[in-house]
């Protein structure tokens, strides 16, 4: 089939166990938590504490890590504008795997084109796709810079950093919104408590 | 980042809970079935009839089909050489996460060429990865030819077909083949229970 990219030649398989049957075993129903912020927001850091609390109530979750990734699937893009939105596009695919798998699965990443994070929306069911804003601000992020990657960025000895010299698109109408209080970031189990009360809410941690 | 690819700025961030704590929960260890064969060879019917198997003893697994996800994953990919070796390559980069999460994932492909296999197998811990061959005749797969691909094939109308005009090399040293006997391929549930005795053998299924 060298000659014929998708083509019309290339069918959809079905499979006898489907998403219901997944979430009857796991008690659960799969979704996307999608983080979104700076460097230095908290992604990561939300994205472990949520796993473990999750994990701690007998659910299962899998975290994807938009830095992981780029040592595996997405190895070979880089971080222009196309090379972005193809690493977020390939981890939207992902995830939904995942979310169909029945797994609440965490994708943490910048994600900062709100074009690329609603095309990933676009993929699943509306309520399935949960976006999270670490809305923190940019003093706070380049306080924390824990890799010392502002100060390289402030430097110019990186190009194209997001919240320096490349833009960072809130979300419109994100389902969760973290946000500091007196310059200061809430705890991890309380910003985990914060996305585990919403799951609990819209019902994705009820036995099914 | 713009100008930096594959920066050594890119960290690899550790989350708390791990394979192991996922395996308890699951009560199982992840793993890779990866299936290949000829079109027609009974791969599909295969990765459905083991995932059933497996959902019936309460196991978790999924299936990784290679034509869904080229209507998702890897969209855009045709069936160069290079694409086909990107394309699989893709796919073993997911299942290499389905398994860490904890899943029995079926990874259902045509895969011709061992070297893209045998790079797929590199990805996990050799024990992880378990390579079925649906070792069938090229008749006995033409002779079904539920989609009509091979006529297609036979007449020019698709080139580069595998089996046909495009090479199928086995693999020299898979874990679980499965044979024709007399013309005719094994019942879908026989094919599963060669499959499942042998994760039950290696443990996969076991308690943690």
């Amino acid at each position: 089939m060298s000659t014929l990219a998708n083509s019309s030649n290339i069918f959809w398989h079905e499979c006898p166990v489907g998403k219901t049957e997944r979430h009857k075993l796991l008690n659960q129903k799969g979704c996307v938590v999608w983080i979104t912020g700076l460097s230095g927001s908290g992604k990561s850091t939300l994205a472990c504490s949520l796993s473990r609390e999750l994990h701690s109530r007998g659910k299962l979750s899998y975290v994807l890590d938009g830095d992981n990734l780029r040592h595996g699937l997405n190895k070979g893009l880089g971080f222009s504008a196309e090379d972005r939105t193809e690493n977020i596009r390939r981890v939207g695919e992902v995830a939904k795997l995942f979310a169909d798998a029945g797994l609440i699965c965490i994708a943490s990443l910048i994600s900062p084109y709100r074009k690329d994070r609603d095309a990933c929306r676009a993929m699943l069911a509306d309520a399935n796709f949960i976006e999270v804003f670490m809305n923190m601000s940019l003093s706070l992020c380049e306080s924390r810079d824990a890799r010392g990657l502002y100060k390289l960025a402030r430097a110019g000895k990186i190009k194209g950093f997001t919240g320096i010299d490349d833009p960072y698109e809130p979300p419109l109408n994100c389902e969760i919104e973290i946000q500091e209080k007196d310059g200061v970031c809430p705890t991890p189990s309380a910003m985990a408590g914060q996305v585990v009360s919403y799951l609990e809410d819209k019902g994705f941690l009820q036995d099914q």
